[in-house]
């Protein structure tokens, strides 16, 4: 923890006072000089991540004293000053204002982007999500509900469990940490997969691998199971072809054509009381480093998020 | 070898006298009692596979006798009864009969739809394949050309690459029986790899991955190295994520409606020059069952074919 001065905005910039971090487990992917697809964080960088706050004090014209924003690259700091860039206006009167971390920011732009644009959910599929309980996983399972599917969610632990059925309306709940696992996940899934969403990799991915269906799609979202170990080879891809499967890596960044599609369903689902949002909320920069460790651990259900 | 005597078409049928039979790899994939997407032959079944004949009988309005037919479904024998299902009669007047088992047929159709439906090439881009002068691989390779495309084609041996270079047209040749073959894929590809056509999985496939660029395209058609062992694990899932890699298996059998597309593109290019042609054929039936496994063991260049 480093205390030093508020900085003061030059000609065109806003200070902003953080209110909210948001946690998510892409930043884990910058914390080591693994090649990946986001540039690695120096030592003494502030640590990524988004942030909501309330510009207070603003040399541009674009922003009042006062406004509530969203800021992509805030990072876990009490202020920061911005020209504007992965800036947007938060509108508190649709959602309040951490909404607009998890449901209507990036976790939910994510699961949809990854869910319509690369699951293509038919009414009446059958769609798995891992990692379902989430932040990103729980938008995918209730938008795959709002387009008619069965939906089966994979977390571990009872608890989750409960949040999978009762919060988020999974038809299925299936927990990996199980010892009868892969069994429950077959039972949960008569039909077979038709779209799997992938947040975690590993021993979940290969569970689900043999009931993919013929012309499954396979959404490539997150491989969190991994981002503390080497990566792990993936599932024998002579399935690929003999099942006609799709896989499909995306990354949210490159899909911003598609954000006021996304604004006006979720906006809209969200005000019709479709989506449940559960968030994990801590309060306390200190405690940004043990939430992140525990979401990684898979440990929070929802959006974990830091109030400072 | 079982000598019977020919037999006799009923109403509605046709008997035709096979005239050349086409190999294909996939027959492998019947051979045995493993799970694929063709049921397994039985003992005792005629081997599975195209034949190109004579209508010597005919007994159904839809044919005469004298017609030139291809029947997806002959198998390994010198007369078959059909009933029509699977029969296309043969235009000899557009391209002689043995190209209607190969560029004109299911291989080169397999390659059309292959790397036109999901490798998706764009002028300038580098296209790779593996199985390079084989009868999908060397269709692939000119159709990639066609398209504007870098085409680097990977098979074994000096003898092929100078049929790639040669006959085929290929910018740049790989041998991967040669111990330098990593390093020398590396170089032929200075842009990286925008669309994989793969034919063989295993280590080629391997050699490839890391040069994948971002919003890459692998085309899953064959997974020849693997049909004589078990299933191999698949790449680095991560990378597929990392990369937005695009990964689709396909069977040409699910893409019937994609024929006349292909007969006139196909068929217009043939008839430009613009297509070259390799056959390997052999004569007589009892070289059907060695010539299948040499081809297997990636002995010969283009379709493989045996005249009865």
């Amino acid at each position: 923890m480093i205390e030093s001065s508020v900085p003061v905005p030059g000609e065109g910039q806003v200070l902003v006072r953080h209110t909210y971090l948001g946690l998510a487990p892409a930043a884990r992917l910058q914390m080591g000089e693994a090649a990946s697809y986001r540039a690695p964080m120096k030592i003494g960088d502030v640590i990524y991540g988004q942030a909501l706050g309330i510009v207070q004090k603003s040399r541009s014209p674009l922003y009042r004293e006062g406004d509530a924003v969203m800021i992509q690259h805030g990072g876990w700091q009490e202020y920061s000053i911005s020209d504007g860039h992965g800036v947007t206006k938060v509108e508190s009167d649709i959602a309040p204002m951490t909404v607009w971390l998890g449901a209507l920011g990036t976790s939910g732009m994510t699961a949809y982007v990854g869910l319509l644009d690369f699951g293509l959910p038919q009414t009446g599929e059958t769609v798995v999500v891992s990692a379902a309980s989430g932040a990103v996983g729980s938008m995918v399972g209730q938008i795959a509900r709002i387009k008619g599917c069965r939906v089966v969610g994979i977390a571990g632990g009872q608890e989750k469990m409960a949040h999978l059925r009762r919060d988020f309306g999974y038809d299925a709940a299936v927990d990996y940490k199980d010892a009868a696992f892969d069994g429950t996940l077959r039972k949960a899934c008569p039909a077979g997969i038709d779209v799997y969403f992938d947040n975690v990799g590993g021993r979940v991915r290969d569970a689900v691998w043999p009931l993919m269906n013929r012309n499954g799609r396979v959404v490539v979202c997150g491989q969190i199971s991994e981002y503390n170990d080497s990566p792990a080879p993936g599932p024998g891809w002579f399935d690929i072809l003999a099942r006609r499967l799709s896989v499909r890596g995306f990354i949210l960044s490159d899909h911003a054509s598609r954000r006021s599609d996304f604004l006006r369903d979720m906006g809209a689902w969200y005000q019709e009381g479709r989506i449940a949002i559960r968030e994990d909320v801590q309060e306390g920069l200190e405690l940004a480093v043990p939430a992140f460790i525990a979401m990684l651990q898979g440990k929070n259900s929802g959006k974990a998020i830091i109030k400072l």
